[in-house]
């Protein structure tokens, strides 16, 4: 069955923002979704899937190469003709092992032909796509950390069983997690680029149309898909035309001291902050098709780049969004 | 020996009511039955077995396909015959490790045929049936965490030791749990759709015609069996009718209605408290042979769909069967 | 050598009752035997053995069949010769792996030919029998829920490696324990059917008389077992005469109520309770050669059927065993 | 290097009683040596060794089966001569697995010829003699109880990877240990038959007298060996000479009334007190060339078979060893 | 994609130069960078790479060998050609197990020709150059304690499964680590030479400066890459220069005692503040192409060489590098 | 790289002497250095390897046997020619497995050649020297129970995986701790003949001379080694000399008494602390070339014999060396 479609997704607008922004701009590094259970994160994650445009890879390449001199030799592909595929978005299963997620010795080449060929993994195939880690705080803290390693180096390094094998391994990592069931280490925080928060809806309406929607999906499923089809294609063609006047937009240096001043105001730690927040700024102004970068993106983004990315502070009670938004109208008035 | 007929069963009509209304609607999601040891909770679940309709299945299938062209390829069958199977109730024995669960390489082909072949596991041959799970509490973290998975996908994925795999793993989740024993975790009880409680009958009549119809089973079982046989059967075949009916019934906008305000009055997390809630009035309404979708059947199952999604309240010593049933009354009138 | 005969124990009535009880119904479900160290628990359950009656069952067949046609495929007997066969009584090691408890793949066959074949392991060999724990509170916990799962279904499933395998597997669990080395817990307590508690005697002459009779044993064994030899085949042919007199007796609806009556009064979950002590008290008439039940076999046999089933009452400083009696006294008069 | 002879140890007089006793009727079941590091524990016990007669075995059998008869088939010997050996005494090293203990699979006839052989482990070289454990207070609990389960029982029970071998596995078991390296579990000190402490001398003569003997040893090893092989000898020859003189000697239905009553007064638990205080006495006047059991033999060794067997009194500071010698005052005058 | 080019980094001077001294000197013995996340460890530890002057190694030598004839057996090379390399930068990624650190038996090898070959592991890459472990707090202590040891005896001993491999392992250690996750034990902290402290910029100025460079680096590669090139190059040529003069720079009797008075004064344990101390501040002369050593370079490089060596005083509230810096001045005026 | 020379070290008199009476009668039995870290432990432990005196063994002998009759069959030795070897000190590393320790199954002979072979560990190359633990309080618990065993029996006992190798084990334990990193249990101090206490020199003078002479050994290797080659030698003559004259060396009982009252005026346990106290007191007196044992030789070595042995004293603020000292002063006079 296909997942929901994307913009079915009622309400829920900054953390479709959020997933649209990083397909515009892959760099920008991730997007982690807090709320309560049954808020509806895996469904927005698994309707990202369809929603994004594809790519051009060669068939059968394990790591999606997009060139065929770029295929590994390990993959031992014969033809390397080139098409157009999905972008891949690759579920990262509770409780995967280190073998499964780096790929590992193939045992049955191994044992059969006295081999040692490499058997990819999950991050081979996730490769120029999205990496989908489901409740992330249920992780095993040795697989989070051989993620963040590759997530931040762009490349997956397997050196065991006299293997030595070296793959590009860039990917999106989006992660979901419930706040309630355990807070996660601040390291693994500043990793995702974008935050965002989701919470069940109060009002009697939307909840009904939720309950519709979702009903139309399981009962009628067909129509529905069909329903909603021509607004995920729009969606797709202007992210397509942002990524593209991306690379024309013009960032003022007056920019880049508002957003240094906003991060040292909030006290955030290290630099990562000023870089996220100057990409996602960047990609929402291309989603808005504006030509020049200015004060009022950054404050638009501002606070799913960095409401992370703070230090708890004890006496002040507001939510990190609120102290995110309430530093940018102090600093940017 | 076949197991004890469900309709055999002293008293225990919210179970006995639940376990029916997912036989007519399996996506409603499982059922959790709470009681101390002794109160007949594996009994009843194992009565059940007995009681479902046959399914038309691919004969020799290992995931129980209903067409031949849904047959996998690694099931390696010669005919693909479809035939009438009973509906299969699977038993997750305790400490079942999780090859067992999943299915793993079959090591026999490995080792005698240098072959990578699949041998499937419990979740492929429970696939349109249900899981039975006896103390639910006692499982290991890792598999629950696994079962959540696959209940939630509808697919078992099998990436390990070089094997890719995919099938259907549709299936109901029946566990049962002892209170006492250690709590459950707030995910997963949201993730089975109805919850019953179950008790020792607490007068000596029925505890005499318990002893009674217990005594007969074991000591005169071939005239015991035959005597439940017809009632049995009447169910089985007003579950089929209800079925049918579930396609045609209206929902009136007022009832989604009904369904969220209820919800929210009781402040239960997320939204899958009113999708199951809804899809259990309905599976009521259908067993009731009613036409319309009515408050009156909202109000009926509701305590069996929500009890179990309440947050806890410290201030309200009631249990949480008795909060449901409150706010019915308020909010229902 | 031999072990010590049953009849030569001195002493200890209720636990030598007990064991005759079940030896006479195997469904009353098993005996716990509580003691300090030394009271001569394993002396105990080791007598039983050579004082049970001997069954029928085909020679050689790994899971003592009685008749031919339940040899199961995998015993690959040649001749299925039924003969008379010793009661089984097996030991169930400290340490036992589950592997040994359940069987599991044969490696032999498995290595040389290349063959799934399926080892039985000590469940197979105690069908029809005794299976004998002793120290049950050292026992490995999961090793306890894997017993627990076939004491109660009686059927062995071996879904591993390849295999899959169920056979019969309905034995009497016999456990002793001792209550300084950690308590039971209550599921567990509540499979047995009977339980009964043994210390040492307090007067000198008795304590003589043990040491006497040991001494003679050790020293003198050949005169000693002849000694008792009579008085055991005695026990022996009382039991064969009750297990057939146990069918015609008939059971006084008085006689259930009686039974419900006092177990809610003791307040013990669920109703397992009331089962077993109606089985007792059966059993018990049997012994006794009556040909009614009547209330003074349920109160001669409730004490070593319920004392392990009540729930611990803080303010009663009585024993459970005390309890019972007591309201035995309130409730049947 | 000879052990130190047994009978240059300086002082340690219960302790070389004891092992004196063990060595007449092995029935009394093991000896525990109790003191602080350096008291020379492992010195004594090593030195039993060659202090002990010499047995009759079947050359090469694993077991040391007196008779050819005897010898198990799996030990396939060609020749199966009757020789004279000494005395097994066999060290259980610390860390010894579970395999070594109790014999295994042997992993070379396997691989090599495809055949499931047993590998005997230290328990049949143990047979019919002493098992000595070093500091048994630091052996795993697991193989405690193996081997207190061989111990008691006399027999090795090896089930497991195909194998089901039994074998004889009588030995005294001999452990040394630190009080205040950790308690021992009760269960455990009541398998011991005796139990002795040693301390350090208190006298400088008397240490002198050890460090002499000791430097002899060491420095001028053949002259000292022969200057204690004669009292050795002695030893020996009365030993032997006990053993016989043990079967006629008669026990007074007196004594064991006396033992009896002195059991019952210290309240030691169960039986085995008043079993290996009987055998002991007896051992004891054998060695004294006594003719009668007399009460006189009861209060010699009284201390060395119940000092480990009483329970923790709080409100008696004495000693076990104290206690046990006041009560035998008390009780036997 | 090449690393950030070392001169491109904004400030951080003192991690610079204690990097820049170990290329100069590496028995300094490693640095150590601490500092909250998102502050650019990683990228300076990586950025030295690329600026390390290359080495003169036999051309596929697992060791890096200089020479021929240091070639080791086990390398089976068959041309031994000496070319010129780059020094190795080897990174110890988190997780990695013993076999890969150490080297360990090709297991290939084994299995396909019987043969007990070695498989170097990254102590042997790293043989000559760097050893780069990110987040060295999180590091395993078994990891940690085996890096130590053959940090100190530059050897990697290999004795296990049959190997008995040694091999020179002369690396600089450089981690990071984050002090807010966990303390290092001062034994590990002694092991590095020097340490230094990186902090996030505070002025908007610079926070703007490493933003646009940053964005540059990721943008603009090429033309940014080039533009930094002959700036890496000139500290190259100074590393390759102050090497030479270091041996031919005297050290006065007066600087040695200005070491062991500072040490002294400041109670740093034992002796190797000292060495590292000396070396340190010779290198730093070196670096100035200063030709005698002076009390002025000892000051300069305490602070690095010093900081993580003394004892945490509780009346001292003053860091560590301050405690460094006012003894300095009281000792060396 | 060769070892600093031992008679460069400078101070630390004690430990020197301490070595140098082991490397006269190995018999004392271990030296244990306590010292903070960067006291220069390792260093002369490593020193004294160069110091000692060749020995004659076999050329190739596993065990270093000095007769080639001693040579064990396992060794598979050809020609078994006696030349003049080293005296080995063995590194035991930290994390050695219990194989390599003890010697283990030589698996590729056994896949190869279907043999059972023993590949020997690093117990039997410390055969007849040394055996080194650097920082003996990491040593895993059951390494270091192992390894006391080996000691105290001075033979290795391999019987695991169808293995029964025996063979000599006779070696100096020296160990190196860092009493900091937390304590060594009382029975691994008392195995240990000798301990002493390093500490960092305190003034300015002699930490100036430390770093000259290190800085020497590492700038000026060839130069330094050849300017203490001589005294090393000389060091080496004495203790060849003082062996000699050990045996001619005679005890007056006087001093065994003085011994054995400044002991029981200790309180040390057990006569382990006589044992060594007299043997390195003899070692001493051959040292200095005396050819009588006198009280001064006794009084000289006390603190080093006894130190570790003293139960802690909690009234007696004065460090165990202290302690030993007053003693000595007191009884001695």
């Amino acid at each position: 069955m296909q997942p929901f479609p994307f913009s079915a997704i009622v309400g829920q607008d900054e953390m479709k923002q959020a997933m649209i922004l990083t397909a515009i701009d892959a760099s920008i590094g991730g997007v982690l979704v807090f709320g309560d259970r049954g808020t509806g994160k895996s469904t927005a994650v698994r309707a990202l899937a369809a929603l994004l445009p594809p790519i051009k890879a060669v068939k059968g390449c394990p790591i999606n190469s997009a060139k065929a001199k770029d295929v590994p030799d390990w993959a031992e592909l014969g033809s390397k003709r080139v098409h157009e595929a999905p972008t891949p978005v690759i579920d990262l299963p509770l409780g995967a092992t280190e073998d499964r997620v780096t790929g590992a010795l193939d045992i049955e080449k191994a044992l059969t032909k006295g081999e040692k060929a490499f058997q990819p993994g999950l991050l081979a195939r996730a490769n120029r796509g999205y990496l989908y880690i489901d409740e992330v705080n249920l992780l095993e803290d040795h697989i989070v950390d051989l993620l963040l390693d590759v997530a931040q180096s762009g490349e997956n390094v397997v050196e065991r069983e006299g293997l030595s094998i070296r793959h590009p391994a860039r990917f999106v990592l989006v992660g979901s997690g419930n706040p309630e069931e355990g807070e996660l280490r601040p390291q693994l925080l500043d990793r995702f680029g974008l935050s965002v928060e989701v919470t069940s809806p109060k009002e009697v309406e939307t909840r009904v149309e939720v309950i519709k929607r979702r009903d139309a999906f399981e009962n009628d499923n067909a129509a529905f898909m069909l329903r909603w089809q021509a607004e995920d294609a729009a969606i797709r063609d202007r992210i397509l035309k942002a990524r593209k006047s991306l690379t024309k937009l013009k960032t003022p240096e007056k920019t880049l001291t508002d957003v240094a001043e906003l991060c040292l105001a909030l006290g955030s730690d290290g630099l990562r902050g000023e870089l996220t927040l100057l990409k996602a700024a960047r990609a929402y102004a291309a989603w808005r098709d504006d030509t020049a970068l200015t004060r009022a993106h950054v404050r638009a983004v501002a606070p799913m780049a960095l409401r992370h990315r703070l230090r708890r502070d004890p006496l002040d009670e507001a939510g990190s969004g609120t102290r995110v938004a309430r530093t940018v109208e102090e600093v940017l008035g």
